[in-house]
């Protein structure tokens, strides 16, 4: 115990957008709370922000606190709360913070994908906490049951619904029968999708908090470059309705999950059965599912996103970081004492759906089939439904759909591409992972 | 920092049936892992039992460990791991273990429900770590975000399926139109519920864990006896069937909340509408749902119940205090700095589902309003449904199903009684209670 209780803690906060204003107005209104909880007072000595003069009396926060000089500003504080998100200035200012013996909370997801190990490093080399339990799944309280709750555990999967864009797009296309463009169209006339909504959509977003859940669960260093990425642009009404005919939604999923030998991080589309806690997560809302070995099935529900649950996540933060101040303890310290290797994609082990346009004549099946048997991928379930002639289509044919049982993915990808060889086969129409049975 | 890294931390456990003999085996399977995170090894040095000679090699530990002088065990550990259960001399040598500078880690609910504030004083006065994750939903971490990651926030609602035996029996009741008779049946053959279900089912077990978890939420003293107690085994088949109609499921909550100048804590069964997240929740499964200020609505959800996930709660709980000794940190501290009052049910807000078995006469609606308007009770919505006469009834009448806006349970109650006297009422059939809405 260092004893600092009698003076009040210095917090610093970089960035004043929709999450640093709240971060402001709660800290104020939650003062009283804020000092029973840490054992002294919290008190912000600056806000910094890009330009200067702006009206921010909403914020509550004394004009005066306003600086446009952060360099300066982490230099004077025990506590720098980072939400300016982006890569730079972000981490230059985290590290000088960090120096000058400040602890950090951060939210800022991408800079951590991105060089989370370089933060970790110079946390532990300062003595200093690195806390960021906003930067995943917003106000849902997850890295801390994934760091210390589960700390005498041992976790085998995370599943997580990490993106609310993504996630109301889908919801919308399994309500309404809308097609991706008609969903994400209402999603950004509804706020929940951004006019460019690329790094959303196409699982940018989802693969940076895949490799920081990653990294927590399997105690290793996991970059977003790590990740296996593939967004939602290209699942169908069609392939909705398939879903749905097998009694599953189709999620965004970030997936990891230990293999031999290493792990498997992967942000990709997948089919999900609708009896998963997984599958009742709608609208904009994040969930995440966790296996463990003792624990059994655990899942974490909430606000993925939005200035006040994200701000909810950084203030448990500062109380955490506040704490230690106060008591003189440590942070969690280094946590990839592990260090797994991240398997390539290739080596992830799920099953496949796949749904074939096929010619209507004997031996088509047993055609399918080898395909299949050739790739050593075993086959679940195959349904067939005769489509007959029309004027689009003079020939008759059928529609086949092939669930398969667990096997690599290089095995399922090479069997796809095998399938689309086949003279038999006029078209592979739909091939989706399933997950979560 | 104390520097006492260099040497290991001495557990000492207290009780070795299904959850001491997993915390024993994970202990001992996990030892490296352990070691990395607190970076300090943990050493089992005894485990306390009733009666010597059993063969207890299943645990993988050492014979020679095996004590029934727990007594003395206490004082020769860093940590002690209480999962004897029950008051005493599980409070005995809690105090016991504190007294001699001992940190404490127990999922002993009934004896936190019971006198927790004693034990939280004696953790505060000797200057150890009080920790208890597994008492509450035994896997799910839900003690910690509640005490740390919602630090900054102020939680106004905890909804929670705590007692997984109950909601085996009205999760059957719900799916096979079973009556709590069969059902509980039932879950005894599996092992879901005791020969006694008395804690169970009466609402005990539940009631404890709503005092825990309000205890936290608010940061108030709240003891079982505090907590309103309804148990599941009124509820018919018919209320049930009532609940389907209403498009809502009946399950047995620990409801917190906040009140005008304090906090209400009860556990009932109630309707939930079958879009609540709750609704959803199983089997044997537990889930908490917590409502915040900043950050919404969250849940939480896994296995409540069981050796290995308790064990896992355990184990994390273990790490926690191990850190902190380590490091030299200090624990959470005193959590019941706020203090508010819990007030009587009658205060708690609430809604009802009525049904009643109505005269076929002109002028019954307006009565029965009436009863509503003199407890200034509003309705929300009526249905009726007249029942012809028959062989039982020789006079024909009528099924009146009336859903209350928001009013006191004293009012509600009132009001229910003042229906049973009308003479217009012949019976009323079902009251319940509804929530999550």
């Amino acid at each position: 115990m260092t004893g600092q209780a009698s003076r009040s803690l210095r917090v610093a906060l970089l960035g004043c957008g929709v999450v640093g204003s709240a971060v402001a107005r709660l800290l104020t209104e939650h003062a009283d709370d804020m000092r029973a909880r840490v054992g002294a007072p919290l008190e912000i000595v600056g806000i910094a922000v890009r330009r200067a003069g702006r009206d921010r009396s909403a914020t509550g926060v004394d004009a005066a606190l306003f600086t446009t000089d952060a360099d300066d500003l982490v230099t004077r504080a025990d506590v720098v709360v980072e939400v300016i998100g982006g890569i730079e200035p972000a981490r230059s200012l985290i590290l000088r913070a960090m120096e000058h013996g400040a602890s950090v909370v951060t939210a800022n997801k991408a800079l951590l994908a991105e060089d989370g190990p370089t933060l970790y490093a110079a946390a532990a080399r300062h003595g200093v906490d690195l806390y960021y339990e906003a930067a995943v799944a917003g106000a849902i309280p997850l890295l801390r049951p994934l760091r210390e709750s589960l700390a005498g555990d041992e976790v085998h999967q995370v599943l997580g619904i990490v993106n609310g864009t993504t996630n109301y797009v889908l919801d919308k296309m399994d309500r309404t029968g809308a097609s991706f463009a008609d969903a994400l169209e209402q999603a950004q006339a509804l706020g929940y999708a951004e006019a460019d909504p690329t790094a959303d959509v196409e699982g940018f977003d989802a693969a940076a908090k895949a490799a920081i859940l990653a990294s927590l669960a399997f105690h290793s260093r996991v970059a977003g470059k790590d990740v296996h990425r593939e967004g939602i642009t290209d699942v169908t009404a069609a392939d909705v309705a398939a879903a749905r005919e097998m009694d599953s939604v189709i999620k965004l999923l970030a997936i990891c999950e230990r293999l031999d030998g290493g792990i498997s991080v992967r942000v990709h589309p997948a089919m999900i059965p609708r009896s998963h806690p997984l599958a009742g997560v709608g609208d904009a809302y994040n969930a995440v599912f966790v296996e463990a070995d003792a624990a059994g099935q655990l899942m974490f529900y909430g606000r993925g996103a939005g200035g006040d649950p994200t701000a909810s996540a950084v203030l448990g933060d500062i109380v955490a970081v506040a704490q230690h101040r106060v008591a003189g303890g440590l942070g969690p310290g280094e946590s990839s004492y592990a260090d797994l290797p991240v398997r390539p994609m290739g080596d992830a082990l799920t099953r496949y759906h796949i749904s074939l346009d096929v010619a209507d004549r004997p031996g088509v099946l047993a055609k399918v089939a080898s395909a299949f048997a050739d790739h050593g991928v075993s086959i679940e379930t195959v349904r067939q439904r005769l489509v007959p002639a029309d004027d689009e289509r003079p020939e008759s044919g059928a529609n086949l759909v092939v669930v398969t049982h667990t096997a690599t993915d290089a095995a399922l990808s090479a069997t796809v591409a095998s399938l689309r060889d086949l003279d038999v086969v006029r078209d592979v129409t739909s091939v989706m992972r399933v997950e979560g049975s």
